[in-house]
């Protein structure tokens, strides 16, 4: 597959410039230029019919005159025409058409026809496409240069090992300019545009094996074709290539912004941000991160997660200016260490001050000499109680950087990375670090952003690779015993029927979804969080964004998908809604009652609850209560049947839900449930499945479940049983079936979990 | 005052470098050669004991042998030394001196003890004193060159209007070569040190006259000293002097190293976010932010308050790079707006396309044009919706600026601000906008960080200037009349005293706080969050950091403390807790029992409360639990007192605090109350006292207390009534007896709120 592409895309053997005009200062005038200018050696058929020559070459009329199917056509014409000509190059069996003009999916019903038309040709012709909407495919080993992008207008195009793909086609041009300007050369550039055909994804994977490409930078608007994404970065981690991405779209104006700008929907920020880290790709937030962060993510090696938090030592002749790094450095959790005691002595000795025991390693004034820096850096790259050094430079680095950045070069060889800042404006200090290969920064943000990025990849799940390369994981087990036993913990009563859910008032559930009767209430689209504020915010967080119309099952029809996975439920039975006297319950009051429908996902909302039922003739009051209050507030809901759970309790809650994410699939989310796990954002989120340390690490993210890890002396809530239920839950990204899951919330005991509430939507 | 050391600080006659060395390369070399090279006019003299001349100028041998008193001397020699220099200097009448030597307040018990001699010095000769660890004084129009920092061996040296006071030394050589190689000029720097006699805002302070001086960068590593910042951020506000800060210490991280750096305490980080909010200083958390943001602050007319957001609008001919600044701008709140339909009419007949109605105005390559850009840009600047307007510049910033950059600078001269973005490296492009002014920036953070700064900088409160010019406010009133009546929906039940606190046990408490018995229990050095877990972290985020020790109140005087401001407390009576009969009540059961002991500031945390106690018999075993229980868990404390306090109940609740901050002097707290209030930082800060307005706004800045707003169609609770309790409890400013108060938490109801627990300590 990443044959047919690969070559045309990068290293055509002959080019066609479908649109060229004769006017080099226009976009549609630049590509010829650019070629003739870099050297290009392969065949180039500009291609005119209105013109004999452009900027003094033959003119062809159309693809079909040409006297040989070119490898690679970059059509710069408008919009309609440029599908024609796409129309065209599939005809004449060229093997890649990159299109530049924009007017497709991101205008409208119009664009997104054009856009059909242009898969119908791909998908008759088995040519590929990239863009549209594409500023252009550059190779500076080939000296392809299939852009009209004027910042590639340069005398000379050094060529290097980084290769950058972007959604944007302006970024193109500003990470080639802004990186040349700081000594960075790169292999290539692709800007993917709308991604009709190729992805970004798709496209990088086909580069992996061009030993000329090292590493790749990345320029992200979007989580579109995340799978092609997904699979290039597994890929890239096991071959030891490493990825930088910048993502846009942190808030919400800024995906909007995407949307109107490319046409693609743009999901939850830390969805994205969960998708590139479980990815093992490196993200940063500014600009000249991603720009300067290469040579540094080349140098911190790709490791297992391992639990421990990354230590930085730092060594610097400025505190003040050293403290700018630290500060970001330490707010992204990196713990920024003293030098031991050995560390110290030697550091000390080195630098022939007696050297204060803090957290920057400040040799002052004393710093400004060779052999001080240089001493003091050996100490701290062998100390074992940092995993990286920084190197942070003062006004000498300006004014004498043969003293302080000629030492940091040349200590720069050690098996532990190095970074440098200096702090005054240094360009003779950048230029030799450039120079020599030193990962070094401009500003302070970049700089702890890259570290931040660096330090905190780590190499994608063992399970996550082993999905890639095998399929699916082993079939569902049946629940564990230790959930078995946990669920007794809960029944507060004797003869219950702990954990089991039984329906009254039907046949019993077949073991299988009952999906021919879901289909028959298929008519009730869900609101989505993107309808606004029937959605309750605690249910938006998993459930939001999916865009199709999903079917609910009811309560107990949930717990039966939660049972099947393992997690414990409260007792609870279905009865009918005109009952006039309780049944038996199989469990003592105090119970919850609730309505049961599939057709509501918000129960309380419209007074379908009613909790702490202390009797039957209370029972039979509640069940009036939810009658009348559903029939006043959602007049279309029938009651016919409501849901009699045993009232349980824990030390607190938590939130775990799982819904296969548009872009990115299948993911399992904790939280602590309730407003603040909304307004703060505050939840931890994984690619499905995960293991159960996976589910711990979750947790401990979790600031609000924080508590339950026994807070001011207070018993714990069992963190154990919180895991396994996240894992079991993670387990539905084996059934394709449920599109979606919540339990919220899980009650969360001293010994065990219990599911009070449940949510499922079948896909 | 000012007067006294201004003249010589900035402008000296006269100056001596005393420990002048007569080697240039080194620092204690440099002021000469500096002063010589900038073409300083005044008198120098150069004083080194072992040397007939230094550089080739002669050298004196003392201070004594000088032929006049010189205005100012610059003590470059070593630690020990500059102490006996500063002695020397103030014998002989030497108006101002400054100390580059470190080893003081940062270099433990024996820094300390220098640091004492120096300000014995001060006070006994009337000399004033920059530093010690003072990089110096400059002054780039009078050429008063005292710094030993190389960053400011330059050739050509250009006078602007900036003056740059840091904490870091090093700092002021990296904002002048940063600052520089972007075009910005600057009046002059001073690098404080420690401020053991001069701080940083009252060296700015003594400037504001400088008519040479038109605005002012700050860099600065603590909050020491805020009142003299504060007394020249509120002068500077009346003069239109723009303010720009630097603060390092966002993070725990950093805060520890300025403590080990300077020897300066660092308070939490959004104290000095409020602090500065509060003055008018506008804070950037970039470097490039501070360099690059003055001429845009400069712009941005410093307005009050309004309540309203502000709207950018975005023009751009790359939608990548503008998102890329969009991005961090609505993540700060700000609001990213399309231009209404008039505007977009005018803007597509100037852009000759028609335009998107989009958040951004992406004129895509049309916008390469003079006319396009320049039309559109003058029909957004002129539009009501925009409060500013950031053009951002794709690749023909680069390639043509004349095209898309010059419009920028043409256009400019609008009323309403400007800033430019230009995304690839453009260094012809940005020394166009330097050139005419126009606020530009190198990282699109930098650009983000400068605008949402200038457009979140808001002028002081009357109240705050109010007060800096005539004092305190008006004295206390009586508890409103609104309080009152609020006061009784909490009743519950007929006759009781509701509102009013009665010790049963003692006589009623006298009008004044009972200091004497006060003092008697002043053994109790409180735990402060420094201290570790004791202290309960809703607690800690009011009360941390005191570091003295305080006295506390008992829960019955400190609800006094509460009725005199105004705010209503649930009923409560204090009884013996030997009691073995239940008093009759002044209101009704259920209540709850609390021990009642000033030597206690967390109850809960020894078995101190028993809550839900529903009549006599509950009460006395309630008494029982609580005796046994603080027997066993604080043997130390004797229970002979209980308080019994109606039990009430709200929507929600709230936490509200006063605390005199070690820094900044009394502050309020609005919070939600428990575990996320602290995780997650949730909490609004403002100077004591606040207004009703100001506690509105508190109200809304804490996400946790959204809900309370009305939520989900949930019933509203009564935030008039919280916003009343919150000014009433800010008004402790007025009492400087009293160091903090904590209600929390405070009920919110659907009419009224009222205090269930509070804590209060005096100075």
């Amino acid at each position: 597959m990443a044959q047919n592409f690969l070559q045309p895309l990068l290293s055509p053997r002959s080019v066609a410039i479908v649109g060229q005009s004769d006017d080099a200062t226009k976009t549609a005038g630049r590509p010829l230029k650019l070629l003739r200018q870099a050297g290009y050696t392969g065949r180039v058929y500009p291609i005119n019919p209105r013109r004999e020559t452009v900027l003094g070459e033959r003119a062809w009329p159309s693809l079909a005159a040409l006297p040989e199917a070119p490898d690679h056509a970059y059509i710069v014409t408008g919009t309609e025409a440029a599908v024609g000509a796409v129309a065209e190059c599939g005809k004449r069996g060229v093997k890649i058409a990159t299109v530049l003009a924009d007017g497709f999916a991101e205008a409208g019903a119009e664009g997104l026809a054009r856009e059909a038309r242009l898969r119908k040709i791909v998908a008759e012709t088995g040519m590929r496409l990239v863009g549209p909407s594409s500023w252009g495919v550059i190779d500076l080993r080939s000296k392809a240069m299939l852009t009209g992008n004027p910042t590639f207008d340069e005398p000379e195009l050094r060529a290097g090992k980084i290769f950058v793909a972007s959604h944007s086609g302006g970024m193109i041009g500003s990470l080639f300019s802004r990186g040349s300007a700081r000594g960075i050369a790169y292999a290539g550039f692709v800007a993917v545009g709308n991604e009709v055909d190729l992805s970004l994804g798709e496209i990088c994977e086909a580069t992996l094996d061009d030993p000329g490409i090292d590493s790749y930078l990345l320029f992200l608007e979007t989580m579109r074709h995340a799978q092609a994404l997904r699979r290039f970065a597994l890929a890239a981690a096991a071959r030891g290539k490493p990825i930088l991405a910048y993502k846009l779209g942190r808030s919400a104006a800024a995906r909007e912004l995407a949307i109107s700008h490319t046409g693609a929907l743009a999901g939850e920020d830390d969805v994205a941000d969960m998708f590139l880290a479980e990815c093992g790709i490196a993200r940063v937030s500014t600009l000249d991160g991603l720009i300067e962060g290469m040579p540094l993510l080349a140098r911190v090696p790709l490791a297992s997660y391992s639990g421990k938090r990354k230590t930085v030592g730092v060594l610097t002749t400025t505190a003040g200016g050293a403290t700018m790094v630290v500060d970001p450095l330490a707010a992204r959790g990196l713990i920024i260490a003293p030098p031991n005691a050995d560390t110290l002595a030697r550091i000390s000795k080195a630098a022939g001050i007696a050297v204060k025991a803090a957290r920057l390693v400040d040799l002052t004034i004393a710093g400004a000499q060779y052999d001080a820096m240089k001493g003091t850096l050996d100490a701290m790259l062998a100390a074992p109680e940092f995993d990286f050094v920084l190197a942070v430079v003062g006004a000498s680095g300006r004014s004498n950087p043969e003293r302080t950045v000629r030492p940091i070069i040349d200590s720069a060889g050690a098996a532990k990375p190095l970074a440098a800042f200096v702090v005054p404006e240094a360009p003779r200090a950048l230029a030799m670090l450039a120079e020599a290969g030193v990962p070094s920064f401009r500003t302070p943000e970049a700089c702890a952003d890259a570290i931040a990025a660096a330090l905190s990849r780590r190499m994608p799940r063992a399970s996550m690779i082993s999905i890639a390369q095998h399929g699916r994981q082993t079939p569902l087990p049946p629940p564990s015993a230790r959930s078995r036993a946990s669920s007794t913990r809960y029944s507060g009563g004797e003869g219950s029927g702990v954990g089991d859910a039984v329906d009254l008032t039907a046949p019993p559930p077949t073991p299988a979804f009952r999906r021919s009767r879901r289909s028959a209430s298929a008519s009730l689209v869900l609101r989505t969080a993107a309808e606004g504020r029937l959605c309750p915010p605690h249910r938006s967080q998993a459930l939001a964004g999916g865009g199709l119309p999903r079917h609910l099952l009811d309560e107990l029809e949930a717990y039966d998908v939660l049972k099947r996975l393992g997690i414990t439920c409260a007792s609870a039975i279905a009865i009918d809604a005109n009952l006039t006297q309780a049944p038996t319950l199989p469990f003592p009051y105090p119970v919850a009652v609730k309505v049961l429908t599939a057709e509501i996902a918000h129960k309380t909302d419209i007074g379908g609850v009613v909790l702490g039922v202390a009797d039957g003739a209370a029972l039979i009051a509640a069940i009036g209560k939810i009658r009348t209050a559903v029939s006043e507030k959602s007049p279309g809901t029938r009651v016919t049947r409501v849901l009699v759970q045993q009232m349980v309790s824990g030390l607190g809650e938590a939130l775990i839900g799982y819904r296969i994410d548009r872009d990115v699939g299948p993911t399992v989310l904790a939280a602590a449930g309730g407003v603040l796990t909304e307004i703060a954002r505050d939840r931890a989120l994984r690619l499905a499945p995960v293991d159960l340390a996976t589910a711990h690490e979750m947790i401990a993210e979790v600031r609000a479940l924080v508590p339950l890890a026994g807070y001011r002396g207070k018993p714990k809530g069992d963190l154990g049983a919180l895991a396994q239920a996240i894992v079991a839950l993670s387990r539905l990204a084996e059934d394709p079936s449920i599109a979606e899951a919540e339990i919220n919330p899980l009650l969360v005991a001293e010994n065990g979990v219990v599911a009070v509430d449940a949510l499922v939507k079948l896909a």
